[in-house]
């Protein structure tokens, strides 16, 4: 079968992808093994923000004087977890392709040459489908496990399998300390495991983020009793009976001993098996694109690539994003228009990223370190946000801190990094703020709304001297 | 005594005046006969926010499965509520007024002339202050109590009384259908009124709002068991014990039977007695002024007023914004500069403005309904908050809506207004994209993180064609 796009990858960066090059008016096809709503709707941000909603809202609660939380009711928030991700049913999501419409085929989909994908069944069937314009790769990427003797044989949980837990396990170990490491632990922490363990290589957890903010997850994490260990190298896994107690042995100081091992040390792009050589391309690398997202070095230009398995950022907003661009890129080259405007442009600022953990950790944009490396000439400030009215307001000891780095040439933000209790929401004012090249003595009179959390806005002009 | 600027009022905008007046090379004075902090820190914004946050909080939790609140306990409830106004000691404010450093003046203040304020301390003492430069009026207002036979000798609560209660009324009866009315009748409902009953001269609450946003408005408080009776005017009042029962007259209908009356019709500027009629200005109206806040038909212009004194807009952050314009633009004037930037602008985009009702309410900018009125080219749209994926993980059944008033000539976005749990820190996002007149063009790369409730930017936009 012919169509002009094919996308191999049904999630929401592919869903993106096809729905925007129909509205262009192309036909379209997408390609998904598995379920069509991808990772992120079952195994990874839903999920994982329905675990830790009633832990983080209790959290608030306790805050409150007046207002008294009962004990979790972990069945429930299983339950809720469950119809979050529509118990792993992707009718809905199917219809939605379909009503686009595109054509939804069901198998493993993977390059056979230009413009031609080869696509497997579930009993083995094979068909082949054909691009007129393009074909649009899409297939996300997947949980590396480091090289540890015995960790594969453990078969430890990955993201994948922690977000679809049945049981909350009495002792959890976790390797890793960047954002699935933080969340999850603190989710089953919360949850109820009574002994979280979180065995970090470097210094920190969430090593990219602005110091404060890897410090006030630290504390929080102290306080909460978890146990956090950096500096702290897994040379040894042992589990002598599948799904049973599980062994850790460290570099240094006496093994850890756990009933479930969460690994989360990263994530590569899902190229295995997906013919990339057959086009020409190492077979598994992620796929470069520019920033139109087409493939480069493909010769024709008709292979593009967009979310986790291109590499740029592995975030679902910004693979849906690049998505968004892609259907348009591909619409309008099927017209004979070059995209002007049609391009990448938020990856460059740098992408905005909430981690749900309490206190939640939000940036966008460039942090101080990383502008001042960048050659910026760079001048940050930062407000205690327990300090702003509209957060004392919000409950006792909020703790909270907000950071904005000012490229001192320009007058413009660079970047701004939130973390305190419910700041998910205070984010996306700096993403607008930064992407918009908002000059400071503009952002000067956009008031913010007393008393809320927001006005340290306000307070973070004051300190730097506005 | 002389200095360079004298301020009546040391709530939050006359405090802001003094402060950057200082900063800019001058000595001041601030007059209060009351609490220095003024209105807002102890009979508004702060405790009227202290009484809502339990009863909102109670409402988000019961919306997460696995969750459970218990009964709020009301004493702790206004022992925090005292806290947060400081036991109604200004000692805090009087320091941070005289560490600035400026003179704190007690007593009541009024103009005698130019540039001449007399203060009455509470004893009977007059003192004469004289300023080189300026003097600002930053007076607030007062709550007006409508004509009603019977109302004024019933005593009844204004926003003043009931954010200072002591005790939950079982029946509370409120007349009006603004901020205040709703703000309060919802507080009280929640800690525990068991007939509250508001009472709204006009077609809804929240008139000047989006009507999507009343609406949602309405359908919570009639879920929440408050009684809203539109088209309603109040003919009479009775209450023949003091702090006793009291009988509210309708024009149709039974007599209303209440334990407690707020009224929150309206506020009018605190002008009373203070001595405009001395500088030649209308004794018992707003004091008009230009956009560098100072007042018109002043010879020399010497004369500024700032906050709901000048009646421009009566919102607690408007005023402090005043007052940092107006503070700058003294010290300006007084180094013999021009004060080029320094205007009101943000007012002129319209207010950003919280409502912290469940649903919060917010918006800034115009309505749809102002921006066509104004001659505006305008396309609205607007999204269902609760389909956003961000949303529903915050709770089942989360309820809200947004809608973004579009310059159809310049592409920019003209008012933006959210309905929901939790929406007040949507807001700055808000309103930055309206007063930084960010293009939807450059908007659409400013991508919300997924899954937060900021999503709905992105489909407001999609919405829109983007």
């Amino acid at each position: 079968m012919e169509f002009d796009v094919i996308v191999i990858g049904a999630g929401p960066a592919g869903e993106n992808v096809v729905g925007r090059a129909v509205r262009g008016g192309l036909s379209a096809a997408i390609v998904e093994d598995r379920l069509a709503g991808g990772e992120c709707s079952y195994w990874a941000c839903v999920p994982s923000k329905a675990l830790l909603r009633p832990v983080d809202l209790a959290g608030e609660v306790r805050r409150v004087p007046g207002l008294s939380v009962g004990p979790i009711d972990v069945a429930a928030v299983l339950a809720r977890r469950d119809e979050a991700v529509a118990h792993y049913d992707d009718g809905g999501q199917v219809r939605w392709i379909e009503g686009v419409p595109a054509e939804f085929v069901k198998g493993r989909g993977r390059l056979d040459g230009p413009r031609r994908v080869r696509v497997t069944t579930d009993d083995g069937e094979e068909r082949v489908l054909t691009a007129r314009h393009a074909v649009v790769l899409a297939t996300g990427s997947t949980a590396v496990l480091p090289p540890v003797p015995g960790l594969a044989e453990a078969a430890p949980w990955t993201s994948h399998e922690v977000t679809a837990a049945t049981a909350v396990p009495e002792r959890l170990a976790v390797i890793g300390g960047g954002v699935v490491a933080c969340e999850m632990a603190q989710a089953m922490h919360g949850l109820g495991a009574r002994q979280t363990t979180v065995l970090v290589r470097g210094d920190a957890l969430l090593a990219r983020m602005e110091p404060f903010a890897r410090e006030l997850l630290a504390e929080s994490f102290a306080e909460a009793g978890i146990d956090v260990r950096t500096r702290t190298d897994v040379v040894g896994v042992e589990r002598p009976e599948p799904g049973g107690k599980v062994t850790v042995h460290l570099s240094d100081g006496p093994p850890l001993e756990a009933d479930e091992l969460l690994v989360a040390t990263g994530r590569r792009a899902a190229t295995a098996g997906l013919g990339l050589d057959t086009v020409g391309l190492p077979a598994d690398a992620p796929v470069e694109v520019d920033d139109t997202l087409r493939a480069t070095g493909v010769p024709e230009g008709w292979l593009y690539a967009v979310g986790d398995v291109n590499g740029r950022v592995l975030l679902t907003h910004m693979g849906k994003y690049q998505a968004r661009i892609c259907g348009d890129v591909i619409a309008a080259r099927a017209r004979g228009e070059e995209p002007g405007g049609l391009r990448d442009l938020a990856g460059g600022y740098g992408a905005p990223q909430v981690v749900f953990t309490d206190p939640q950790i939000c940036s966008v944009g460039r942090t101080e370190e990383a502008a001042r490396a960048a050659g910026f000439r760079v001048r940050a400030v930062e407000y205690d946000l327990g300090a702003v009215t509209g957060a004392y307001l919000l409950g006792d000891g909020y703790r909270g801190r907000a950071k904005a780095v000012v490229d001192e040439d320009r007058g413009v933000l660079l970047g701004v990094t939130f973390a305190g209790p419910g700041a998910a929401e205070l984010l996306h004012a700096a993403t607008i703020a930064v992407t918009g090249e908002v000059p400071l003595d503009r952002l000067w009179h956009a008031v913010p709304s007393f008393p809320t959390v927001s006005e340290v806005w306000l307070r973070l002009l004051e300190t730097y001297g506005l």
